[in-house]
């Protein structure tokens, strides 16, 4: 099928001229995919699928609003909840009452927690939590591990490596961050506790917080997050778990839930708002109560769509037992992937919690081989590309549809790379590699 | 007349056990009006109508969603348009066009302005803005005039002076903030260009920015704003000016251009949404393009309804000459205020441009009148306080009335501070000083 794409094109042109680096966010960006023929743009969006400007239907089964549509697209609960709060007003000089029932929603759901301040967006909401805990413990060190966005306090842990010419976060340029920053920010790796015990040794009374994802690739090995969890109450650092992308994908809440293991604050956006910009900041007393004591204030925090949104995302998660659809899915295309690399002969590695799935061409040209998958895909009117973000829209019935086509496609994939000659069958450019996790 | 606050009241009890200092927003909080009186919730806003949890109505008189609602509560055009986004899906995994749509409008009203990116608060944008500025420069210090949110660039500048206990933006307070920024945020006053020439001649050299409002209280001097401009041209330091409470004020676009001084960057927040969650951050081509040599990305700053809120809202603005009404209501309030006190014997002195105006009791005990007139103007149905906001949706009649009800309570106010018994006609607490803008 021939696709015009000529709008969608036209219109990421436009954009290169009006918006450094094309898009609001890196994972959005026409080459994280397939440059040239990734659509970029949509106009409508519903369920699982997505029109482009010209006109062209996708199945989505790709990055799910990476994270963000954790329900699909258009949720009409969700919709239905936001246009009556709309039509009551989403902003005035008062208080939205909403604000209290999701407190009281979100700690209900994490029963340790007991105090909640709200932001828009992740990155925000994770420089909210860790002023708070600097302003709890009056210290200014952080030891993190993972990916926590753009702020100066995570982007602080490349100032260092910078003049060494290799960053400690590949991808994530310091250029801006005040040098004053050098040194405040500490990283160790995923399951790696002997690295936290390391910058422990070094740091010893000078970190402010503990910052991690509890679970992102990998599952905790055997005392990992307990161990971590102990040595913040050693030093007396506040423990910030990042449920941002974990949060409400393997039960309804934070992942650390299932572990186990209850930090001392937990920061979460994407899902819970299910495209709506909102973001959770939740804490025990003592630690939260630290808000008092240093100036954290925004207008638009105070805006009622995001929050209304919350609520109803949340409610439907968890009457609906959401997590339990992503993971079924999401071990389903798991599954999918591994069976038809092995039929066809290509050495793929797979990866990730299922409601976060991913895989990587073991080969060199790996790059290539992405941005033609995502190339060939396309031709299949999916939306697709190693990573496979399930959303409670995704039925059986479009996971069906969508291995089919992958069948095709790594069929393809693997006689072309047989025949030398994958290269030649782009019509893009290659994707571009992103930032890599550390993790 | 008798109201009944038992639900808004008991809401504020809830807000206290579970967001720390009850509101996600200083100027929102109850104790900043009139403490036990003031009803902090609303259910229902509609044009410049608010109903509280107990289904009192008031007509708003006073801070206008601190400056977000400049169309009105609930605008009919800008919620349509919203709506028409919702059910097109307000969030999937490409971009929405209307990113491009706004940084067209954006440009075509600044046209010294090329380049756009977004965020979804006010505070969240300067940080985007500095972070351009030091990364464009590769220098760290900021001089600033004014307010400019919760983040650690900004509250840096009370690092220093905190040791001697007394801040320099009192009510800001940097706890938590990283002590490797100290002196990397150096204050001056809005018109003495002086005080900036002073910390150029101690930090020539190291200057990335200067931030400020074009215009806040007072009108700049003449030469002022040419010689800030100079000086940022001749220390080859990037001019921001911050619009967020200035924009769509005095014109449609940054009030800048009515003074005809250009910024390098320009940042808008509140008005253009109509209080919808939308930032964004305009500036020249070279400054702008520095956002690609460092990590600025957010997953929510891609969501729609903000979007397509601003395009909706500053088009109304301009085909409507929203602020020829702001300031002429604004005006006849200034006017207003001043007679009346004149009349009834109160000392009360009044600034601010029309569209943000405000007034102050010139008494010792000028707190408690304030709350007192909060309590007293409450009685007569207005949700009203020294300040007074303007949006599209006050009208003449509006104000005629407010001014009614303000003779009134000015007149009683007068009284009670001759009779010496003030105090005790207060039923709740006096109100609390918040923040002073360092202006």
């Amino acid at each position: 099928m021939k696709r015009n794409l000529e709008k969608s094109l036209d219109m990421q042109n436009r954009a290169k001229s009006r918006i450094p680096g094309m898009t609001q966010l890196l994972s959005k960006r026409p080459d994280m995919f397939a440059p040239g023929v990734w659509p970029g743009y949509y106009s409508k969006a519903k369920g699982v699928e997505v029109w482009d400007l010209d006109g062209n239907r996708y199945t989505d089964m790709s990055i799910a609003g990476i994270g963000a549509n954790v329900l699909g697209y258009a949720d009409p609960d969700v919709d239905e909840a936001v246009k009556r709060a709309i039509d009551n007003g989403t902003s005035c000089s008062l208080n939205c009452a909403e604000e209290v029932e999701l407190a009281d929603l979100l700690c209900e759901i994490h029963p340790w927690a007991e105090k909640v301040r709200y932001a828009r967006t992740g990155g925000e909401s994770m420089a909210v939590a860790v002023r708070i805990a600097r302003a709890y413990t009056g210290k200014d060190k952080i030891a993190f591990c993972g990916y926590h966005g753009w702020h100066d306090w995570y982007l602080a842990a490349n100032l260092k490596s910078d003049m060494l010419g290799n960053h400690l976060l590949p991808g994530l340029d310091p250029t801006g961050v005040p040098k004053g920053l050098t040194g405040t920010a500490l990283p160790f790796r995923y399951n790696h506790i002997e690295e936290l015990q390391d910058i422990v040794v070094h740091n010893r009374g000078e970190l402010a917080a503990i910052v991690m994802e509890p679970i992102r690739s990998d599952q905790p090995i055997p005392g990992f997050l307990e161990g971590i969890r102990a040595i913040a109450d050693e030093i007396e650092a506040v423990l910030i778990f990042d449920e941002i992308s974990a949060g409400f994908r393997i039960n309804t809440g934070g992942a650390h839930l299932v572990f186990g293991v209850m930090p001392d604050i937990a920061v979460f956006s994407k899902a819970i708002g299910n495209g709506y910009p909102v973001a959770a900041i939740i804490g025990v007393d003592k630690v939260m109560d630290a808000a008092q004591k240093t100036f954290i204030s925004s207008t638009n925090w105070t805006e009622r769509t995001g929050t209304v949104a919350a609520i109803a995302c949340i409610k439907k998660h968890k009457d609906m037992d959401v997590s339990s659809h992503l993971i079924s899915m999401g071990e389903k295309v798991q599954q999918g992937w591994k069976g038809i690399a092995l039929k066809v002969g290509l050495n793929i590695k797979v990866g990730g919690i299922p409601p976060l799935s991913h895989f990587v061409f073991e080969y060199d040209n790996s790059l290539e081989m992405k941005a033609l998958f995502v190339q060939l895909m396309l031709e299949h009117e999916f939306l697709s590309t190693n990573l496979f973000y399930s959303m409670f829209a995704h039925t059986s019935q479009y996971v069906d549809q969508y291995l089919q086509a992958v069948e095709d496609v790594f069929s393809f994939i693997a006689h072309a790379q047989q025949a030398g000659n994958l290269k030649q069958q782009l019509k893009g450019a290659p994707a571009g590699v992103g930032f890599k996790r550390l993790a």
